[in-house]
């Protein structure tokens, strides 16, 4: 079948949209009706070309909602008109990773997503005859995807799509970081590092969990306002302090804060948000993703003393299992999701999506099919 | 009055055998006398100059065991005769610290003691009328030395100091590591680097714990044999091998330890010991003290992708609250010690004990006042 599409050819350029061929579902695939799509900083990130893994052409796109259309040989979960969110962190309930019961990091799939293809192989996508890569398991910038079943969270048919697309990543990541992975206490003192859709998402989830103080920080002050309005109590620009940032948050909190985060993807940062953990207790989680081969560093009296160096995917959120409630949470107003769209725009102007995102003057987009 | 003891006058120089003289117990105070002590690597550490925190002249020793002979004003919790472990890590029961619940690094003392002084600012040691430095609030190398009340944990009358001492840092904190810092569950694999003291006392922990699999690492092969028989069901030498140590262990274990523990000092073993884990859940636990200014370094993935960095000191036990237990499971044969002994010695040859830890000739060798 023929569907539109933003295609990227090559590192570095804008999108091209275009008419490609969507091959129907094979075993155990399921072909989707993507009804909007949101912009996320690590589409940007594989377009830049700074993604070592990033393969071109092909359909990127990681943050969606649609509509179940076909369903292939040996589908037994999901049928045609089933609401879903695509999952680049599948979840097939039965690899010794989602048998262990610690992580949400399934292996089923991951192996072949990684080479931009599906689980036999080979791509359901091609333009004029040549194929196309897939791109984190989703492909969600193709009006027509093809996943696997495991890569598919089945959702209340009531929720706006244009709205819980943001649940397949940002709001969900966030959140999840903080309930998941850091476990944060009610009367915990958290520090977020970076104001953008995850770090948002964190406030959020902190005052979730009955956080007492939330310091928000981020070297862009245009920032405090939307992170006001999520809970934060506190806010640090860097630039103001000519002290390292994370000994003006001790002092601030009287020896440290009991969690952090690192919601950027710089290494510099991430050592700040360690050590600007309390003494004894502090637990730093890392969201970001760094560029290719950076490392981070501290000494390691930092962690001998008590703190502790996380990291978190997706939240650590099973997104089969646990993406349904946190579409009906959406639903019932525990979970805030509009305030994160700062723009809505039709499909076809995916590239000023970019450039908004770009220019720090969007949370997120969402695209409309 | 008069004390035997070892001074330590400058790096890099054996200890020099003198009588010294010890004032007696000031407010909260209380005066011991050590029955025994052993020797440590930090306090090898501090005597080679390393440590840049060391301060000379002093009365080093941290491993002791002793009986109580007189207590200063206001102490209620001991008394002449009471048999005392010298805490360098003590518990107050009171600081932000200990009521926090979350850590044993009570801060009671920890400024006074990190200067070589009592809480009051001054010491109980001198030569000559020369005030001598107290050392980790513990001074174990002077027959009669006076510590905190907090310093000092009261443990069984019935228990061999020259055994018991041990207590005092090695063995309690590889055990506590596993117990309280890593909280390692039956069936988990585990993985050991350096098989000191403090290595061998992680395999004891991990057997304690249940572990099934337990992985000893070392460069001298000759400590095989001990750690074999403190539980340890496999053997690495990484000298054995040109591929780097983690991708052997990774392999050796179907994707690597859900628990590893640093017991060097090495920060490149460090890294060593964190990327060994198994993606999604493996913890890596640094107990060994780098060298000054020494950074441990990884790439952000191996967090993000669900290992965790922690460290402990002591074991994460809480001295005089956990301490009298592992006394009393000594006791009743659930903890051994005997087996760390690999030399007995009269006081007057430290400088021979030095020397066999030095040689790596020695696990432990206790001395006898």
């Amino acid at each position: 079948m023929k569907s539109r599409a933003a295609l990227a050819f090559e590192a570095g350029k804008p999108l091209a949209l275009e008419e490609i061929d969507v091959e129907g579902p094979r075993q155990g695939e399921v072909l989707v009706q993507i009804a909007a799509t949101s912009v996320c900083h690590t589409d940007a990130y594989t377009l830049s070309g700074a993604d070592p893994e990033g393969l071109f052409p092909s359909v990127l796109g990681h943050e969606g909602a649609g509509v179940v259309q076909e369903v292939g040989e040996g589908v037994t979960s999901l049928r045609p008109g089933d609401h879903v969110i695509p999952l680049y962190t599948a979840e097939c309930g039965e690899c010794k990773m989602c048998r262990s019961g610690k992580t949400n990091l399934c292996s089923a799939v991951r192996a072949t997503q990684g080479k931009g293809v599906m689980p036999d192989g080979t791509s359901r996508f091609s333009l004029n005859g040549k194929p196309l890569h897939h791109y984190m398991g989703t492909s969600t910038f193709s009006e027509y995807t093809v996943l696997p079943e495991v890569s598919l969270a089945k959702v209340s048919e009531n929720a706006p799509m244009d709205k819980i697309c943001l649940l397949g990543c940002g709001v969900t990541t966030g959140i999840g970081a903080v309930m998941n992975t850091a476990k944060v206490e009610a009367g915990s003192t958290v520090a977020v590092f970076g104001l953008g859709a995850i770090g948002l998402a964190v406030i959020q989830g902190a005052q979730m969990a009955g956080a007492e103080r939330i310091i928000a920080i981020d070297v862009n002050p245009d920032k405090f306002t939307l992170a006001g309005q999520f809970g934060a109590t506190d806010f640090v620009n860097p630039k103001d302090y000519d002290d390292p940032i994370q000994q003006v948050i001790v002092e601030l909190t009287d020896g440290g804060v009991d969690y952090s985060f690192e919601c950027i993807g710089n290494v510099n940062v991430m050592r700040q948000a360690l050590e600007c953990c309390h003494k004894g207790w502090g637990e730093s989680v890392i969201i970001g993703v760094a560029g290719a081969g950076e490392e981070i560093a501290t000494r390691p009296f930092q962690l001998v003393t008590g703190r502790v160096w996380r990291g978190s995917a997706f939240g650590g959120v099973k997104g089969r299992s646990e993406l349904p409630g946190y579409v009906d949470r959406y639903m019932n107003g525990e979970i805030r999701i509009d305030e994160f769209i700062t723009h809505d725009m039709p499909f076809e102007q995916i590239n000023e999506a970019f450039d908004l995102l770009h220019a720090g003057e969007s949370i997120r987009t969402v695209l409309h099919y």
